[in-house]
């Protein structure tokens, strides 16, 4: 941590800080310059973030110099990057991953036939969400447990690994006996409870960005997975709040070249949630691919137009198999194979 | 609902989108201007909410007329205000109230000086978090259970009714044996799990805006709660997220007004978190009294250099009366009034 | 312009409005729905646009239905597309461009250089900064008008149509000697002298989107020279700002379907100034590109660590021929190709 | 400026960056953490802020040490404040003035009844835009030079000191005829051709921040005009855009402190462009002053349903001295006085 003295701030001040320093068990080395001095505390990376100094006398302001995240970090596997492997499917490192599925588990039939065009248009892995998280209590909340069977009766039909979302800790347990990989929503990442109980699960974990979440929060409620011993987490970028009103959220691209510097995992990303419409999804997607992103997850649908939610955001599964075709190329323009089974 | 169309569109998209209006069983009333046609959709509020016809062809945009939530709003309750009131305090309508504590319960010591102070210095509440939601899973995360008995014993010595957060809902019943008023906090404001158990719990809840949620979406989180029979709800602004890095959030006082246009609910505020900083909670707070708000949340400390968490942001016991007595007044110049017990 | 009463708005508040309404020559449209009366203003756009009904006892809000813009629409072309065509050069429709040049004009030596390295490569056009906005008074505000001769040699030696920013009206008549496209600056987007006055020169214009421009406040300044007869505007996203602090702007891609629908005029994309680093340009490249971006605008230098402006984001001349190669890939990705000469 | 490295950066990647920080003549002062090594330099503040090494091998991140304005900073002033001296009225340091008028320059009539009502309710400034910046070029775009001879009426007459907007540094002499304050409008902030001119003309300067320009950018802005040795600048914030889309901007009023602490110069606040909406603005302006703002702009009309441009945030001249009385109450709270001529 460096602490910036205000210009002009006293010997009193500074020596102030300094003792605060020391006394929760850092060294404190200060440098004095033309105009301002600074102090770096070099110490316990707990203690040293939490000195408190923020408005102290004389204090202008806090950098922080270490990073808060560790397990997280590209230099924790020194360079190497995680790859998630679930039953031969790949994502992540070198290899790229077509996540597809419908918004919501509606009924077997809609599940069935979806799941058959994912796998039949060589994507990875099948998506579909159970409990679904709606900003009103009056919309369509998820068949919830009735859905988890749709979901088992997809996998075993087709293969394809299930991807899906948890909501609730208390409904942990009948989502392990179907899901590959977990769903951490959006407008749960910070949900810590949550977090813990998915690293101690151990199953691979898809977490969300939140919707105004930094990159370094991002990193973070990975923490909270890895920290437990889980080391399969998938970021995944999803549309983050700015001011502007003509489209639904801005799909923050940058993430993913910050991401894989800053990271070892995976990084994919949704546009179907970023976009909210389906003629938009072509294009982000083939740029998401083109910046290097491990992966997509996309909403489809057989027919759109009945969808009990999100249906304007669905691509059509008439025509997916072509998406797929020209998702791929776009990957490859960035490098990246395909582990297809 | 109003579907606006694009300029130029078809005879044929405009049948098409009435027919698919008319599918979800309401009435499409048809009315074209000299360059646009618009589309009104009157029926049932959840058929019409869904009918998914973003990027329909033809189709510019769509205009929801209808508020999302009901219970919520200003009309529900024709004009009349809601007063919270707990053991004689008041907070709502004309009542403005000051809710004062630790941000966490660090110690028996602790706990029970602050409180006297905060009774003696005229506030109205105790506030003090057993369980802390932190970024970093390396940070400390409250006493948890521990500190339930604490605040227990402040509230005994001191009359004074106890807010306090609950994180997961797994812990609802020992925090309902001492909280007066339960809080969410920030992160967890889109956790509808929580927000329907504690709709059923019946405990006032302290609703914390997320740091990027919309006003819409803060009133649709009192909704879960309200729908499930609760109607002590307390919307909190505590700071929201812009691109502006010299300080932690943006206060969002705008809020005040607005929420008290759009809602009967009361709304406090929180300078303390939205600051971060001492010394920028007493301009802030009384900001926040004179623009109408109905009550503030603050955190004070015996000796904020020793304070386990967020130490910078808390006002010193040592002066908090006279800080009471400046916020008093700027809440009397919007017309407020005190129960004071 | 459509105006959504309050529920529970009186009918003296719905006449009032009416008559409001008539007042400004414009027909009202009453609608009433179960809850809420939506009023259709129809008449004059500005007189409509100007009703000021905002706050109005009983209203709610106002929504607007045309697009305040018209000679940016996509429809006022009926679907064609503009291509802004300099000497052989294509930009716009089917065409995809690459500018490429010093962030600003340094000397002699570094401007030539470049330039070759731009014209081998087979990028269309040259760019590189006479004047210089810059933050702070104290930074190199560009060579001003000995610049601009430097530029001249530069496009007489390699033929290559030059793009260069004025901003101060005063110094139109030197730069209009020597630019093909006149820039106008992300800061300056909303200068409406120094559009009007580029809307009359009759110059192409590069139009940069303000920092936190809207996309309908971008095409309202495309609008400023449309207006004045200048048909060949090219739009220009560059990054915006968001609450992110991990990297310098949010480059917002989804801005290019969605101006590409909206509007007739090219979008182009500068990943040099949204990113800010070297290593982060190729990436937001080909995804820009994927996404149909008409072109890009990215700075290049010989040695951009003695670059005077700007270098940790140039890329480096060595290796331009093969970003531009990738770039290429990634636009024919989209359906694009390019007017080479 | 503080270089910090990356972790397990190597010896060499560090030499590099020491060797870059010689070559632009400062000294390197290496510090290695145990993790991380962070490397300051120190010189020329100039040459310190180009050194260009974002993104350098091994560099994560730089952190800028000194503030990049000085003359605008509190420490230039040793901690005096500037008050803005008009004629007898004072605004800054323990001085609130409030400045009021028409938004818009539009009748001899409607100018000289506010004018009148301006002087009469204790206000301390009128203000009045002649030039009017609009979003839409079909918009009215203010009366031009013939408004400038109402204003000089209304200052004849009531002696009330003049602010009005100059948006064209070739207007900029008949404005100096009238103004006795330079307004520079939010989209104007970073016209750095506009703030050199209004530095040499020497009369005071009223800046609006831009709608997302950061505080810091803010100052930057101010500086320009200091540097040309006018020393009386107001700063003026008017709400920033944020994502929240209930009302038109964000008023920051954390803005207040923090300016207060930043720089000497005085800080007004305006909060009809912030609101755009009347019922919203007596909220605001009483927060505002209550925070410490050292002025208030406001925009009041006769007879706001006929005012030519946003009427619906005009307050009425009718009930304004009451507005006037309360808002001076608010400001004492804050420790204001005023200087009544």
């Amino acid at each position: 941590m460096m602490i910036v003295m205000k210009e002009g701030a006293t010997a009193e001040q500074i020596d102030s800080v300094v003792e605060r320093v020391k006394s929760v068990g850092a060294k404190a080395h200060v440098s004095k310059g033309e105009l301002v001095t600074v102090i770096g505390a070099i110490g316990d990376r707990e203690h040293v973030a939490n000195l408190g100094l923020e408005g102290y006398p004389g204090v202008d302001h806090l950098v922080p110099i270490l990073k808060p995240y560790k397990l997280a970090s590209a230099q924790y596997k020194r360079g190497e990057r995680t790859v998630v492997e679930i039953d031969g499917r790949k994502l992540g490192g070198n290899y790229f991953a077509t996540i597809a599925g419908p918004c919501t588990v509606e009924s077997r039939e809609v599940m069935l036939e979806t799941a058959r065009v994912v796998r039949d248009s060589g994507a990875q892995m099948l998506r579909g969400g159970a409990y679904k998280p709606r900003t009103s209590p009056y919309s369509f909340q998820g068949l919830g447990d009735a859905g988890l069977p749709l979901l088992a009766e997809a996998k075993e039909e087709t293969g394809l690994p299930v991807v899906t979302e948890l909501m609730d800790v208390r409904d942990l347990e009948p989502v392990l006996e179907v899901a590959d990989v977990i769903q951490v929503g959006a407008r749960n990442m910070q949900n810590y409870t949550l977090l813990t109980e998915l690293g101690r699960a151990g199953r691979p974990v898809l977490l969300k960005r939140g919707l105004s979440s930094t990159i370094e929060e991002l990193l973070m409620s990975a923490e909270y997975v890895l920290k437990e011993g889980n080391e399969n987490v998938i970021l995944c970028e999803r549309g983050i709040r700015t001011f502007e009103p003509s489209y639904r959220f801005t799909l923050d691209l940058m993430a993913v070249p910050v991401l894989r510097e800053l990271s070892h995992l995976p990084v994919v990303i949704d546009p179907s949630h970023a976009t909210g419409r389906r003629d938009w999804v072509l294009p982000m997607s083939l740029a998401a691919a083109a910046a290097g992103a491990d992966g997509i997850i996309v909403e489809i649908h057989p027919e759109p137009e009945q969808a009990i939610c999100d249906g304007p955001q669905a691509l059509r599964t008439d025509g997916f198999a072509e998406y797929v075709r020209q998702l791929e190329a776009a990957a490859q323009l960035a490098g990246k194979e395909f582990a297809q089974v």
